[in-house]
């Protein structure tokens, strides 16, 4: 199995630590990828960390972990709740495919109840802010070792 | 408070002028252009005017605009119904969104009821075809002034 | 083409100035009216300007705009979501129909997504407050003359 | 704050590890208190750790926890799609809220949909199995601790 | 009219032959673009064949089609059920239009049930696999002879 | 029973003969008036014919007619749609009831498919233009009669 | 234009007389027929009357009516409301086709408020029980001659 | 605060006593008046009590209770279900609102589920008869000393 | 006629006075049952007052009720938006049944709108907070009486 | 295969032979054991026959039964509409589960349309009253010796 | 009463035993129709067994059985989700109507929630298989006898 | 393999040529069979082709496809809208089936989007005109040999 990780951020993730930042803390997504570099090291993977505003771009960018990952990581933001493509790209994926959301959606408007990243992930983690990111890496990990 | 106004064009408006003419008229996004740079100079404000059919670069450039705008005019075409990332664009902006259609969508399809954009708006203008662009223009020169 | 310009308000739009001034600003009727006539003959047009809080009466102005209007700017209120029957009585009017709400719709309560207006409606400014008086005025004029 | 951590499961959790095997694993509710208890010391909590089958219960529990905890985790099973009075006990706990799930209810039947815990949660974790205790364990150390 | 015949894919199709083989069967693309491109050779026609997995890109190439083609196949994948940009592009092209489908929609996910290019295009063929491009070809330069 | 036939017509019915005349026909609502009365005079009933735009006078008409009508011919335009306060009054009145529309709603826009005129009336014309209230007339004679 | 009238019924109209008697009267269908042949005969047009149980036989009688009718009145009973094929066969009768039913639809369940033959239809009649027949004759007759 | 209590009747209350009187009782609404005016004087209040049945009238009823009453007590009838005009008039109100009904509307028909009143109340009362308005004054009189 | 009023609460009534104070007061449930035992003694009749979490104890209560109360007030919290057990309970009930709550539900989340009791209760008061009670008790009493 | 059958009623069923006899019959609860058993013990098996109000306590049952029984008849009452944990618990049982009620629900009100049971149920039999158990004890007979 | 038992089946029942035996079951409709017919004789019923794939045939035989039958059973197969006309006729039968499934519909496509026979019927029998002839016979002879 | 190919066509195909000719072409239904035997014959297959109007005979059609042919193409007409026996029988089918329609549904009536062909064929043409019918037995002759 491949001992690379992949974490892909999607739209408007790039403002991370300058959007209300009571609602989304203080970090910028430079300070979450660093920790997360580190996390993975010491978990003996490799980490391929990206961020786009396209949807295209971010199945380009699923499809390539379809084909290298050993686990995938996805913070698919607004993409989540209007975009099919990203779903058919997440089902070509074989391994471990952890769902990741900085706030709870639940607490939210109603049409981010569609979601279609979640039934092509295997399990998914949202409401943690940024240590939601350390705990699916540590979770990847695990997972990519069992 | 910038002098910069931002109008940024969504996908198909590079086809203004040749589109359904009696539905959307006759000129170009160029002749608009023109006359809003115009307008923009004599009432002191810079212009920045773009076009894009991506999803993902209109949402760059809502982001460039939030950082760069004293008031932002959008005409977000069919990503109006269909994009929660330019949604989730449009609210990290602080200074006045006016959201611009050239037809009204009440006279239009089911799926333009849908609408991302004026949720995220400080106002908006519809079914004025080109005029629409003028009125914007004066209108966010007065906004930017008070 | 007639010079008469009707301008139509419906319910509770006699309490502006009163009623929750941080939406709705503190200008009341009469003042906007007062800045109407003067947009107005500057213009070249003739100004009737009315408001009532019944719908039967709305529909009663709008079937005299029908006759003697060279353009009708309608602020319905309440009777936008709810009246058919104004709906019906605006498609008698066969000069530019021009909808206008102080505040934006998109950002209230659901049952105000219902419109029977703006399908009626040439074209449409909400969300200025009391300025967009100013902007379907000056938007009228420039309509009668062409 | 309180040093208790309160993990809460509610109908037929008591019969996990016989029930279904592959999607919910061999391991039974025993065998997960057991590790939680351990990780919780090591984190300097005490645990308390219940399972019930009754709606009325579980509501008793969680003002229990509303009073004593720290931290709270909730695996509600199907309570979380039906229980309204689950929600408003919840609405009482002022400490942070965990919600747990062994599968992911985006890959399951529809009336899955519809969740009364979620809104009433801080955060989620779904679909990581018994692995998911561990995770929600780790996390609630860390958020009583900030 | 032109002679030459578009065939444009949508996102994931450059998987084809490695994605689900035994739904999607084990050609890919680039087998499909040869044996369309001798069949439409033996029509008359030039082709143009492109695929991409962004929804500006292909709304980009539609109007190319618009101005260049003289017929469009289009096989949208994903964004046959989300892109209202596509929609309008499809809108703004005069020559047939043929939808093209691998599978059977019929036969999937609800969200397949929304589709914004059928009510844009002339015609569809769905579930013929591979061979569905061949049917395609054959119809197109039956079409734009007539 | 009372000899009195009472039709009562609801708004912008004022307006027939001067709007839409490929829907509506020529005929104004007077030459209607005037058959009708001939009609009823013929069949030995009085008439009680009236038109008003506003519902609350609808309803007072209603209730003047449960308290001295024979039979109750009502087409009550656009508050067919809207009006629960006319679909009570007409619960208060005992003598048949004739809902009576000169067009056929089932061809019309979706909003007119709700009706709170029929479920509280004993019989329906609709579709057969100004003939329908000749049909209406004669029919309540013979109801009146039995 | 033909002066053959065609008069079809639909299921269990077969039944009138026998068939909830307090509802839909002691007329049965046979009496009908003869009072309509009269009025017919009076009215200077021969008269086609049938009943079937069969939505196929109901087609052909339509096709049938397309061909030699000079008006069609028809109760298509419980086809009314889900009867495609009916739809399309009345969509290709080109002279005047009157709806009628016995009782008054709107007061019964919610599944006769689907409606597929108005919509093909030119008018209609309903709650007036058996006198709905001779309404409709009448009609058609004046009809005939227009 | 003012020591005037305002009863507002919505339409066909007029009718009250001699309507459905084994749903609605036998007490008139000028025996309810003369009991409500008893009741308040005992508590030291003013009462202005009015029944109109146009929904424009009542909307001015509730702009006049804004202004001078100490708190309203309004069974408006079916403008309950309809009339946003209504809803927007009563938001306008700052002392208590108190929705007043005779019979209980969960036991009625579907259409009267919504309700525009009630989230424009402080309370609701409803299904006691002629002896809510009683209750209502009753609980008035403590609000009004609060 | 049993002279015993029966009053139940539902789920987390037991925390009435702790729980968001600002919205429910700062009365405990004790307090209230003081009260009521008060007013009913004044009224001449025995007071039951029970509280439970359990859906099936209510159903018991309820059950008990209807073999013992002279009437029964019941604010069945939560319970009220989901249980059907508890409506047919309450269906077996036959003397007066008043429905209670201390807020307005109108005001608060959808999922509140369904609503099991009041289909089968006489009559509800709601939204007056404690004060409630003792408007219901009042109200039992006059409906005992009578 | 247990030669236990287990029957397991829900709540309210203990009133039976009290509540709505018209509806339900006349037997009692007591009376139905009784004829179950005797019918169970000719047909070689061993009864269980259980009520409860409480929707945890027939979740236990339903546990106990998935490892007792041979087969399982349950009338869930009210809990057939609104128990996810019941659905559960009923997953659970291997042997055949034979879901009974004694009217016929599809007679009933639209709530009863939502069913938890059936689809967890291998068969049903509903409408025969008490003759229902009769059926549903003999079927089990069958199946078990099948 | 009558002595006729009839048992009508609709479509593609005629191929029951051919039709995905691991649903339906080996036996075929000749091999039911001879259990049915030999369970009558002893019960003391003659049988009338008949199956069409037609609607209108299937109300001709329902007609038939309201005419001369004791007790109606019918499977009516997929014309159980789509006819009114057979829901029609079904309500013209006065004896006992027992509808039959072989299958549990719960547990199959959504559209066979739609059921037109179930509230025209007394009682209902499903997913015993062909057993469930059995016992509908069974049933009927101890209704008739009743 | 059977050599047979089954061409069945619903309702209102008779009318072919006749019907609307702008939307659906001259040609009659003859023709079409004409083309479609000549093109079966080169192919190597044997033609049966029918046309009813009938539910149940189309029902008969295709259980005689299932037994006979080697691949089926059927026209459903408008039963492809509304029946669910018509989707049964063709579930009975195991040679490829085609969907063929001769307008694209998607630009069509909304009822039209209800589909039970569909989901029980292998693909579908649609819009083609009388050209699908080519295309449908093209394929069907490359089906039959793979």
């Amino acid at each position: 199995m491949s001992k690379t990780l992949y974490i892909l951020n999607g739209p408007n993730l790039n403002r991370l630590g300058t959007r209300e930042p009571d609602v989304y803390g203080t970090k910028t997504l430079g300070d979450i990828e660093k920790a997360c570099a580190e996390l993975a090291r010491d978990g003996g993977l490799d980490l391929v960390f990206r961020q786009t505003n396209a949807e295209g771009t971010l199945v380009d960018h699923v499809q390539e972990a379809a084909d290298h990952a050993g686990a995938l990581i996805i913070n698919a933001g607004a993409y989540t709740h209007t975009s099919v493509a990203l779903h058919d790209a997440l089902r070509l994926v074989s391994v471990p495919v952890i769902e990741l959301h900085l706030s709870n959606p639940a607490a939210r408007e109603d049409f981010r109840r569609t979601n279609y990243v979640a039934p092509a992930a295997t399990a998914s983690i949202c409401g943690f802010g940024a240590m939601g990111y350390d705990m699916a890496v540590t979770a990847a990990i695990r997972l990519v070792k069992t």
